[in-house]
């Protein structure tokens, strides 16, 4: 089965110098991959013939579709969504709607990216509100998918109750674990720790696991994001957003103070010379440019969202992570998984605001 | 001006064998202090004796309290409050009431400290809710003062804004600067970003700076606190206690990486031998403990609140942080700033999510 891809070329910070690189590197080495290049052709062509690749024997699995315009960082969401209509974001989302590509990657303004793919593709049946799924790596050397990081600033209970199936979908689909494990983000990790909103919902995920629908395994505080405790940790885009930055913010700062502190003289520098091996698969395993790439779930079809600084290397992670999600069926997964949501309506007890009485049949976890 | 700092003993994961020993420490190396060293008589005695203390010549300058309760970790907070009268946390406490201490310090269960903290001292005039405010390295070699860790999961613009005034006072008593730069966590930079309530709060700040009472940077994002874009950091203790925590684990994630690749082979362990002092300086930079000591701040005292894991050498941080409050007047100068809010009422375009009643008695908002 070969995956159509489709690029926003003009999307993030290098655009098609980085976009066009990291297309071309990534249907160099995968068979069964089509990709689609969106946005303005002449640019493209130069960047692909830079490339030596228009001679290439993989040149047939790049074809490139013209986009006139482009969103910006700066553009307001009315701007990208109303007035740009041929705007390579769009354009490149519209391949999916027009069933002419099977998952979509950019590195665009993300609220705008959101925003389109929302109004081209709609959300799944029994989906309020897309969230923005990432990975990032733990303690355990395993995966830890994080949602939503930014698409919600505000959330009620049910949609973090519906992130957390969706990314039960997603990590089921992609990483092969039946039944993964979910954590709520709070800051203890007694029942009776939390704001409202957060207590509410374990209530509801409570629920969700006593019918079997996920493997909910409580709180999880920030340390075990990275300490790898849950497969999946659930948080509002608000909490999402900050943690992550602030992840990446630490990261940067270890980095530049190792450098210094290796530079300081011949000796570290020396030590520094023979380690480097060592230094190197550190760099390697905490290097974000592995993780790049976040999921907008809940969509009807399958947008990857790049960072927006990412070079070639980084942006080739988010084509990959596009290529897994749309080879291992994760639409599917999620749609079915919330379909089941449908099917098992909404208990009145979970509808508003928990009163997990007497009709759940899971009681006893009402408790504590 | 002999500055007397109560130590509760008995608090934290360790005890006795950290509190009193990082104590003894301190009370060596710092002329003007008197320690009061509340818990079990005969237990700090004993450790006293072991540390050899009891006839140095500095033993003068201790002091102890007996308390025959502990309040545990596992302490739900009406049994720390309103059975354990006499538990060292209390006592160390009355210690500032009894004007016999100028500050206190304690490892304990941080929602005991905070409730038992309130009720034994009140909060200070104009303040709805106290707040924890830590401290954390930067890229620019500075202190980034953060608050809320934790105390309130759910805050108001008010409560945020008086955060931001506390914490100003409290950095410029501490560091020397004058006006320092108060950044709003959100989750982007644009006034248009963010949530409800932090969207009101930077109105309330844009106001604060207006006056000339703060000096209001704007929003900020998580990577900010690292990189030292502002002095001070305000988000909500629910932000703020799970982004604290993913750092520390992200800290211990890539400690563990780093060790375990220095240690895969001869060649990288002797390149981590020869660079070893560069690998100290970066572990002297960034280790956790140095920033040990998170204040209480808007309470009629100074309660300092260790790490509970905290070992000797953390511990004696904390007990540094508490000795530098105290010897810089902050109680004096949160006090003041405090005051000046009351007299500068809130302006009307904010008073909608304001309505800072100097009546509310400062009772009932529960931290739980």
């Amino acid at each position: 089965m070969t995956i159509r891809i489709s690029i926003d070329c003009m999307g993030g910070d290098h655009g098609p110098a980085v976009t066009v690189a990291a297309a071309v590197s990534f249907v160099k080495r995968t068979e069964d991959v089509q990709m689609i290049l969106v946005g303005q052709e002449n640019i493209i062509r130069s960047e692909l013939k830079k490339l030596k690749f228009d001679h290439h024997s993989r040149f047939p699995f790049i074809s490139i579709v013209h986009a006139s315009e482009v969103v910006t960082m700066e553009d307001p969401l009315e701007v990208a969504l109303r007035r740009k209509k041929d705007s390579s974001m769009r354009v490149a989302i519209n391949q999916i709607k027009d069933e002419q590509a099977d998952v979509c990657v950019s590195a665009g303004n993300t609220g705008a990216l959101m925003a389109i793919s929302r109004y081209v593709l709609k959300t799944l049946p029994n989906v309020d509100r897309p969230a923005i799924c990432s990975i990032l790596p733990n303690q355990k050397n395993k995966p830890t998918y994080m949602l939503d990081l930014g698409a919600n600033v505000d959330c009620e209970p049910r949609h973090l109750q519906q992130f957390a199936i969706m990314a039960a979908a997603l990590f089921s689909a992609v990483e092969g674990t039946a039944m993964p494990t979910v954590g709520l983000l709070n800051v203890g990790e007694e029942d009776i720790k939390g704001n409202d909103v957060v207590k509410k919902t374990a209530q509801l995920l409570r629920d969700e696991h006593a019918k079997g629908v996920i493997n909910f395994y409580g709180n999880v505080e920030g340390n075990d994001i990275f300490a790898g405790t849950t497969d999946i940790v659930v948080c509002d885009g608000f909490v999402g957003n900050v943690t992550l930055k602030a992840a990446e913010g630490l990261g940067r700062f270890v980095k530049t103070v190792l450098n210094a502190e290796f530079k300081r003289n011949f000796i570290t520098m020396l030590g520094a010379l023979i380690a480097r091996s060592a230094l190197k698969a550190v760099g390697s395993r905490l290097n974000p440019s592995n993780y790049n790439g976040g999921s907008l779930l809940g969509l009807r079809g399958l947008v990857i969202k790049s960072h927006g600084g990412a070079d070639a290397y980084s942006f080739e992670w988010a084509i990959q992570r596009a290529y897994d999600a749309a080879k291992n069926g994760v639409l599917e997964h999620i749609a079915s998984a919330m379909n089941e949501l449908v099917a098992q309506p909404v208990s009145e007890s979970v509808a508003g605001a928990i009163d997990v009485s007497s009709e759940t049949p899971l009681g006893e976890t009402g408790t504590s």
